[in-house]
Formats: structure tokens, sequence, C-alpha cells
């Protein structure tokens, strides 16, 4: 089954907003064996609307659109829905229950716009939508499935996650899918490439890919079978080809991020942390609190931008802020050491450097970074010249004290 | 001038990768007149990349593709670039040079793939790229205007504003588009729309749009002309019938976000701001730190998530956690009251709440979150009850903290 996954806005093709729509619904149509070849976009255009859906059911089995079926005038998506599928709009009771229902919930009076949203095309299978008042709009005919949702994001994954998926699932996808990750991290790309080359791994009947982010490469192979067992083969073939040549660097052969990997390490282990963060400036505590259920491992978080405050939370002396500076491996591992002791945490990071784009001088330029874990046995500090924006710099520090906690943790050398 | 952003990438299709080098793309094009039209991402398939560049040839004047042009085999954009274009690939002694140069600084050995970099298609113009080894791909023929980049954001980013923004304003574009932001706060788009109805406004000669976002409602008005001055004339005559229908939920009539406004005022008055965190658990501290020159106004962060930490750490008093709860307007009253007297910032804000999905009881449900603003003269504290997810429930906390703040910075009414 190969799809296409349209979302539609003009705050997406304008690039006021970033469409994490597309990537969540291809993620979850993929993990049932979907094969999601293309995506696209269009603004708040109905001929644009009505030609892309048109496109899609001529080109993909199943073709997904978000956004376009919100209460404002800007939302044009249904009436080119009726004209592509030749039907009308007519109220839907039981959408007309949902949307009264939450408005007396709320305590809100209804408006015209609201009740409008009640009207939905003649013909669809709707897909409740627990989280909002606009449902989902599906039609599934002559072979190919088309489904409308609306644009916000915790609405349209509730559709996905409870209408859309089981829906494609059963209707049952025709060649299986496998994939498989390897997770690296500390190693670029290119040497990875040179590693595997090196090695003599040349990918055997499935496409590798090579996705890097900030928080490492991952590896994926992908495999396309007749059935499962076909799939898994290749895929299995090629993961026992390939993992030896760089085993070292792989923390992990699930889909999971270094972030889940290492809060997961804490929870199993089990043990607590805490954070004296500088230059990252609470991102590493916000980070390790993203995930749900972290009061078992998180203790506390301190962001000590000024020397004062380095002084006053995490008794860093004032000699060796004097003598060494704020951004200097010294200080790092007395804000380290100091909120171990005063947290009683069982591991502390620690962190501090020059972010930018101001603040640097020839000595310690923007991007240097001291990065710092400790445990009761000892410390580690790492100095790391980071290069790109502040933002950069700041989420390549947090994964790289991710990454040595995930050493301490696994007691592996760093 | 018309556009089309293509990004290239199996990590893209799958959604393993969220796309946000098309946005900032848009973003810049926009911004100089040009108007996205298109968006459409497509995997590592040398078939569907030419076909999308093609497609794209025809009915564009614009064709921008990212992604593609790294050193790893998945790499197959600068073929399918040349049998668009008719030409072959020829080793460039200036990327050459770049390149070597680049890996002798880094200390690290050049490998085959590196030095396949510097093919680049025959007779196309190479724009620099100083964060990286692969040079933005550009043709101009037949009045169209092609350029490929690496998708790297950060060297995309370089790529874009040094080398192909300016050589599109150059070249000039034909109509003059005009955009006007109205960002507004804690109003929904449903009751903002019935406003402007109630109000009698109806765009006249201008297209509206409603961006929704969880930092508040950006209208945004976009009117097309001849020229600047009709492009301005059509702009100003909506937003003078519309602001005032809504001006008490506007912050701001730049396209800015609540974190940049309310940054912009701590800096102007100026003053300084720490910050206690419990269910946010470091948000905010980042937040308020993402922006260059924080620290001229950021003085600390807390994140007490255990009970302890909060008695220990922000002077919460045992009674009043026994007494009325962590999650509770007291405890957060104490949290922002500790944190304003240990640090000596001018203002303090303090969160607690449940984020959810678990820790919820029918007395204190997932969603609910106490916000605190303070200074010296007082303090006020509100108690929302959000839905959505973890992360969600967190990023509106945070929003809702910053908008209090603004209203105590320009001692509006909350």
């Amino acid at each position: 089954m190969r799809a296409i996954v349209i979302t539609i806005g003009d705050e997406i093709i304008s690039g006021l907003t970033v469409d994490t729509n597309a990537a969540y619904i291809s993620q979850r149509l993929v993990s049932i064996g979907v094969d999601v070849t293309r995506r696209c976009s269009v603004g708040d255009n109905a001929d644009d609307i009505e030609r892309e859906i048109r496109d899609g059911l001529a080109q993909f089995d199943v073709v997904i659109t978000t956004g376009g079926l919100g209460p404002t005038d800007d939302d044009i998506t249904k009436r080119s829905i009726c004209r592509v599928f030749g039907c009308s709009l007519k109220e839907d009771t039981q959408t007309l229950e949902a949307i009264t229902t939450r408005y007396r919930q709320l305590g809100v009076a209804m408006t015209e716009g609201n009740r409008g949203m009640a009207m939905q095309p003649d013909g669809a299978v709707l897909l409740s939508n627990p989280l909002g008042t606009a449902p989902g709009i599906l039609f599934d005919l002559d072979g190919k499935i088309f489904c409308a949702m609306a644009g916000v994001p915790a609405e349209m994954r509730a559709i996905v996650d409870t209408g859309l998926v089981p829906y494609v699932e059963k209707k049952g996808s025709g060649r299986s899918i496998k994939y498989q990750s390897l997770c690296t991290f500390g190693i670029p790309e290119s040497i990875l490439a040179a590693k595997l080359k090196k090695g003599g791994y040349v990918p055997d009947g499935v496409r590798l890919a090579y996705l890097p982010s900030y928080a490492g490469v991952m590896l994926r192979l992908r495999a396309e079978g007749k059935d499962e067992a076909e799939a898994s083969q290749l895929v299995d073939r090629n993961f026992n080809a390939l993992y030896p040549l760089i085993r070292e660097y792989v923390y992990s052969t699930e889909q999971e991020s270094l972030l889940e990997h290492v809060t997961r390490l804490l929870r199993e282990k089990p043990a607590t942390v805490a954070v004296a963060e500088s230059c990252t400036g609470g991102l590493i505590a916000k980070m390790l609190t993203d995930v749900p259920g972290s009061s078992a491992y998180f203790v506390q978080g301190m962001v000590a931008y000024a020397n004062e405050a380095k002084t006053r939370l995490l008794g860093v002396k004032r000699e060796t802020l004097d003598e060494h500076g704020a951004v200097s491996q010294e200080v790092c591992a007395e804000m380290g050491e100091g909120i171990l002791d005063s947290s009683g945490a069982d591991y502390a990071i620690a962190t501090t450097g020059i972010a930018g784009p101001t603040g640097g001088t020839p000595e310690k330029p923007v991007g240097l970074v001291y990065i710092g874990v400790a445990e009761k046995t000892g410390m580690t500090v790492e100095r790391r010249q980071f290069s790109g924006d502040r933002d950069i710099i700041r989420v390549r520090s947090a994964n790289v004290a991710l990454n040595m906690l995930r050493h301490r943790l696994t007691k592996a050398q760093p």
C-alpha cells in the first residue's frame, strides 16, 4: 500500500509553522506497513487542495490530509472534499451533539462557526475526535482510502491512533515492510560510511539510510518482502553483516532516541540524577523531564547563569572562578560536585560554556563547552568545541552530557 | 514569483525527522516577496527526485531542494540534477580545496566519500557553504531559478542567507506582497473569528489567515499589489478596520513570538527574572535562555520536582505541603516568593501542576497547573486546567507564565 500525506495551511507553506503533523502520520503509517512515498503541503486555496487530493487519489492507495477543518473562514477543505467525491455537506447529528456537549462543559456560548463544524460530507465515515470538535472524514471507495483530519496536533494524533490506523490495518496491506534501526552516537555520517565500506559491507536487497541529527546518526535498514518472514530474513542478514563493523558506536538497536535510552537505563537501574546548568540554561532538565514518569529519577535542576549564582547555589569557590573563569574544567567540576552533594542524587550533570552568538574570546571562543558527569566514585569532565549556532551548541552539549551519563550507567569506557 | 520547496530524504517521508528546513526556506523567501505556494517531500529515490524537479520547473519560477547532498550512498540528488539539466559531474577545484582545508583543520583523514563531494554539476553556479563541505547548486535558466542545498539545517540556513536570498532578491520579483501580523494570546481562534464577524469586519482585497499555536493565535493579513504602495495601502486599510475589534488580545503587531516579545520587554525595561519550576521541569528557563543575550535578564532557575527539593531549595514550608499538597495555590505562591527573595531578581515565575499522563486524582486531575508571577509589590497565582498531552500541558503552562509576566511588565490588568 502506497500513501501520500498532504498538509494544508498557509502557515505551513509560508514557514510560520513547522509541519510536525506530517511526520507523525508518516511514522504511524510506516509502523503498520504502509509505504509513505510522498509528502506535500498546499496553502488554504480551494483549487490547490482539490487538485492535490485528485492527484493523490490517482497515484496512491491511501491519501491523508490534515489542516483546513477548523472553525474559521480560511477553512475550505470540506468544500474541496465534496467536489472531489461529488457529495454535499449535511449536518451530522452526532457531531453536533459532541460540539454542543463540549461547549456546555466549557461554559462557553456556541458561535455560528462552531455549529457549522457539524456539517459533514454526505456518505463519509466519520472518525471520532476525542479531544476536539472536528471528526476525521474518511472515504473508502474503489480500493482507495481517503482521510481528512483537523490540523491541531493533539486532535490529529488522537484521530490517527484511535480511528485511522485501526481502519487501515484492518483493511490489510499487500507487501510486508521491515525496518531495523542502529542508533549511534559520537561518529559522523561520513566516517560511519567509510567504516562500512572498509569492512566490505554493501546493502544486499535492502535500503540503508543514514539519519543524522544532533543526538547521533541513526542507521536504518528497510526491507520489503512478499511476507513478514521474507522481509525479516533480508533485514536480519544485513544487520548481522553490518552491526559488528560499528558496534562500539551503537547505543541501541531499537528505534529510540539517546534521551529515551538514557532515561530507560535510569529507570531500570534504578538511579537518580540532578543537573547544574549554565550554558544549556535548563535544556537538560527540560529533556530529562520531557519523559513521563521522570519523577522516578529526576531529583532537581539548577540553572546558574551568573557567577554569583554559581557560588550561592552550587558552592563554586570564588577563587576558582577568579583563577580559571566561569567557562573552565575546574568550575564545571565544582558545579557537578556541588549539586551531587546537595541533592543526594546518584549522578550529577554539569555544563558551562559559551553558547554565543556573543561572549567569545580568542582563548575561549563561542562553542567551547565543558560537560561533566559526576557520581560518588568520581567525575569526568570533557572539553568540547562545537560549531553551529546557539541552539545547536546547546543541543549538542546536552546530548554529549546524556551520552557521558550513559557511559557511567553502563560502566563502559567513555 | 511563485516558488516550490522540495525536501528530500527517506527520514522525512517516513516521519523520523520533522521537516524544519522547508519552514525556514519558505519564511526567508516569503520575506523577500516570493510567493511559496507549494511544498513537497520525496524519499531518496532517483526517479521521484527527478520527477519532482521537472514538475517544479514546469509550474514554478523558483524551485528549491534540500537534502540528498551528503557524503553517503543514499545521496543521489546530484545525479538527478544532472539528468534534468543535461550536464555531467565535474570536479570543482574550489570545493575540493574547501573540503581539504576543512579536514586538515579537523585533523581527520579525508575519505573517498568526502572527495566525491567536490564533484559538481557542470555549468551550475555554486553557492558557498560556510559551515560545511557541500555548496549550494544553482541553475538560472530560461527565467527559472533552481537551487539544491544540503539538508543539514545550519548549513542550509547559511547557504540560504548568504547565497540564495541575495541572488533571488537581485533577480527581482514582479508583484509586491505585504504581510501584517497581529499576535494574540488568551483567546481561541473561533472566538476571534466571531468577534471580527460581530464587528462587521470582512477581508477586503486581502487574505486573512489564523495561525494558532500554544503560544497564541497569530492573525496574518496578506496583500498583493502591482507595487509596494498598493500592497501597503491594502494591508493598512484592513489592519485599521480589524485591529480595534480585538485590541485587548493583541500583544504585538510585529511578527514576534510571545517569548521574543516578553524577553524584549525585559531587556528594554531593563528587569531581571528568576524561575522556580516543578511541572514545567526547566522548560521556562530553557525558553528564557533560548534567546541570545539572555544573561542580561535571566538570573537563575530551579527545577524542584520532589517535595523535599521544594522545601530545601525554595523554602516552601513543610506544613503548606502537608495541608494543601504540592499542586496548590499556596505552594505555588511560596515557590515564587522563595525564589524572588533568594535570587534578588525583579520578577519571579513559579509553576506547580500535574503534567501527566499519570499522577492525576479526581480533585487534582492531569492538566491542573498553578502558575505564579511575583514581584516585590505582590504576586498573582492563576489556576488553570489544561487539556492535551504532557508536552502540550507544559508548553501551555510556560506560555501562560510568559503572558502573566508580560502583564506585570506592561502593568496592564491580567
